[in-house]
């Protein structure tokens, strides 16, 4: 098992086995084409479809209260059956009115005529610059092209979806299961704004199982807050989150809920969603290296605990410059601790102590330097023990680069 | 009037006057001294002492639930009748267990005996790095020898209590009362984890005016809570941060409550602390230009709304690059809107209206081109309306630069 699942943090069942990530699951088809809506002869508009009549699916949202105008038109959808997805780059439409709330109904409306289905079973999303027209013509006519020229390969509609990206986020995956083997592929994108909250970046899911719609329902709920909701990369909620599942049934092998299937399904489908959520962390814009950082305690304070530490621009650059600064760690917990109250804390940094009761473990040269050295590594781990019992979370986060700065001070987003 | 009130969002009254920034009020003294823990030669203790026995005062602190051994002493001492501040640079003695609190006590207790006044008239004070211990040694050593040399001039004091801030923040004001001038001089230092709650970075201030315990504790909160408390470089909290204002009453003028002199000198500290505030924002780490934030509506949401905004890594980068990007600020403003609730915000640019009931106002070009060099300008101003009625809030904050990151992924603090 090599290639996508590359981080310490995720752990693939021996069951499930890498395809080509650019393959699809049987029953789907997707195209990308240059529509100049980003410009330089790069995808920019996708379209993805389940031929499966019967397909079933789930759909998340960004929780921001600004969405875009695709986000509206796909929550009006019916999410537990859609079979398509219109995707275009270069803007989000969101902040143009009622122009962009017509672009958007009209994408979602060539595509189902352009595809035989229903307007309603058709997710739109848009990414790109916020408060810009998204131009409709171009945008229509993309989609018209990509709907003539779909294929079972995902490459172009995974490049479709990418802004500041520095690859295409993709996976095929084979699953063995005791009824015959499903296959499950997915393409997402993230890079800046990230920061999902019961939400997501783009990410769409297809496979060829046969599931109840409860089951894509319960899988996908389970699977996206265990993934995009843990991670950050500057704290940003986007206005644009969307992640549709889509289940058509191509396969012939059923996953009847509560069964072993089910279990081994939904840890394949966890893993590809958890690897898939670190791709985006780890393709932050200007990110350098990655952290995870876990806490356990009062269960009302791990998660703004960990948030605070995760998007902590003092405990970002250390990360980005190898420094093992525990002090800032220190600060960014305290600040989410309830005022006034006892705040007594543990912390391990790479399973090596440096705070014990909330003061610093003296080291000696060769703990200093061993704790130096795997601060410099790719992933670094904080542990955090707060006051209480009970919680527990973790949160995966980007550091802050120069890179970061000088991309997102010259780019407008 | 030039020199120090230099930012157009602070207006000193008429009847202030700026006289040379490193003298003191009448009846204070001060020194600094290189005690080698910050190195180069540069001043890193220092003592500032109130001759006047009946002096009272007022004291903020951080609410970080993580604090300092010299918070945690100051904190317990008397802090309406506070005659003298020990405060160093170098190590902000945070972190350090029992050995920290022992240095932080032998540290007030040596000033008190060195100035003849009781250890709980004493408020310590340091920063710097955080979770390194503050050699004891030097630091004792330090405050002996600045004891020893106190003098009318705030000038080695002031920098005594810098770290990472490019320059001292410092002024001196004489105030126009009807029974005859006070003196106000003040001290503050920045630069870095500045998003202060109820408390500030450092800060200390001196008047020569007689004020009832009352009184000082009264304009102190209104005046940190319109100064200090709405600033932020990075939003973070600091484990140290601390304000002191002593009233010695050396002038022989009395400033009675509820009187109109009173609001005078409400005033003339107000408009102190706030351009103080603006100057450590000004002198935020790599900070290149200061945006301020208004937000009006609905009372519980103005503050988070404005938080959101001058905290987001993608707004500050915009500043940065004097990127009028209005998108930006939206998404940071929805992020902080009850979800789920209806988000139609106002958004106005200097003055210039470009986001109308949550969509973006077509500009011509010369209005875009105003826009632009505005947005160039030291100073940008944005004014947000959102739902609701009754709230109004201001949060200033710096940009974020390459320098920034530069800066901290380099140093440990």
């Amino acid at each position: 098992m090599s290639g996508f699942f590359s981080s310490r943090w995720v752990e693939a069942p021996e069951y499930v086995t890498e395809a080509e990530a650019t393959e699809l699951a049987r029953g789907f088809r997707a195209a990308g084409v240059a529509a100049g809506l980003v410009g330089g002869g790069r995808p920019d508009v996708g379209v993805l479809v389940s031929d499966e009549p019967d397909t079933v699916s789930a759909a998340r949202f960004t929780t921001n209260a600004r969405v875009g105008a695709p986000v509206v038109v796909s929550r009006d959808a019916r999410t537990d059956a859609l079979r398509a997805v219109a995707a275009n780059a270069g803007h989000s439409n969101v902040g143009d009115g009622r122009r962009g709330l017509d672009t958007a109904l009209a994408m979602q409306a060539l595509t189902a005529e352009a595809l035989g289905v229903e307007p309603d079973q058709v997710a739109v999303a848009s990414t790109g610059v916020i408060g810009t027209e998204l131009p409709r013509d171009p945008v229509l006519a993309g989609l018209r092209e990509a709907c003539a020229g779909l294929g079972s390969d995902a490459a172009a509609f995974s490049e479709a979806i990418l802004t500041s990206d520095r690859s295409p986020k993709r996976a095929c995956l084979d699953v063995a299961l005791s009824g015959g083997t499903v296959r499950l592929s997915a393409q997402a994108k993230g890079a800046g704004m990230i920061s999902p909250r019961y939400a997501t970046t783009f990410c769409f899911v297809q496979t060829d199982a046969r599931l109840e719609p409860e089951t894509v329902e319960l899988l996908t709920g389970v699977c996206v807050k265990r993934s995009f909701d843990r991670i950050s990369v500057d704290g940003q909620l986007s206005t644009s989150d969307t992640v549709v599942v889509q289940a058509g049934g191509a396969s012939g092998v059923a996953v009847e809920p509560e069964s072993r299937d089910e279990l081994a399904f939904g840890e394949a489908l966890d893993a590809l969603l958890r690897q898939l959520a670190l791709a985006v962390v780890a393709d932050g814009e200007g990110c350098e290296r990655i952290g995870r950082v876990v806490v356990r305690g009062r269960p009302d304070t791990v998660e703004p605990v960990a948030r605070s530490v995760a998007n902590s621009p003092l405990v970002k650059t250390a990360l980005n410059g190898a420094d093992p600064n525990f002090g800032r760690i220190l600060q960014a917990a305290g600040q989410a601790w309830p005022s006034g109250e006892a705040f007594v804390v543990d912390l391990e940094i790479e399973g090596r102590q440096v705070v014990s009761a909330g003061d610093a473990v003296e080291l000696d040269p060769a703990e200093q330097e061993g704790m130096a050295r795997s601060f410099a590594a790719d992933e670094v781990e904080f542990e955090i023990t707060v006051p209480g019992e009970g919680g527990e979370t973790e949160v995966f986060f980007s550091d802050l680069s120069e890179g970061y700065v000088r991309f997102n001070s010259a780019y407008t987003s």
